[in-house]
């Protein structure tokens, strides 16, 4: 298993509230395991400080003020992606 | 917003169970919104038929058989990702 090297995944997974209308990007899934989670965004980063200094930036900041109100839940979770299989 | 033709990604989230040993990908974020999710595994498909004939394959469900009962919570979701900047 090979680590990719020097890329880092930003998945944030999200469920608005009933009042927000959804833009793009809802779930197609057929297994019923979604847990009501509606979107996804995925961001490659090609590290994690750069992750830390996305997440710190200003203009996401202020994006994220606006942003997370909208939402009734929300994960996010960053990994160094291994491949399994190419 | 340009959607990629043809691909469907497939994504899940999971957090094992304390006395299973973690084997790779762990979660590296640093907004502490991870909900205790611990690894993600990503996979991309030709089109949610390919998923569903992926989940319903037997090797992959005598394998999700042996998968699931390590897991103390897991997501799975289905989304057919839009470029928002390649």
């Amino acid at each position: 298993m090979e680590e990719v090297k020097g890329v880092v995944k930003h998945v944030l997974l999200a469920r608005f509230k009933e009042d927000i209308k959804t833009f793009r990007g809802t779930d197609v899934s057929v297994e019923n395991m979604h847990q009501g989670f509606t979107h996804v965004f995925e961001s490659t980063f090609e590290s994690v400080e750069g992750i830390a200094e996305y997440v710190a930036h200003p203009a996401h900041v202020e994006f994220a003020n606006e942003f997370l109100p909208t939402l009734e839940k929300v994960i996010v979770i960053d990994y160094k992606p291994t491949v399994l299989r190419a």
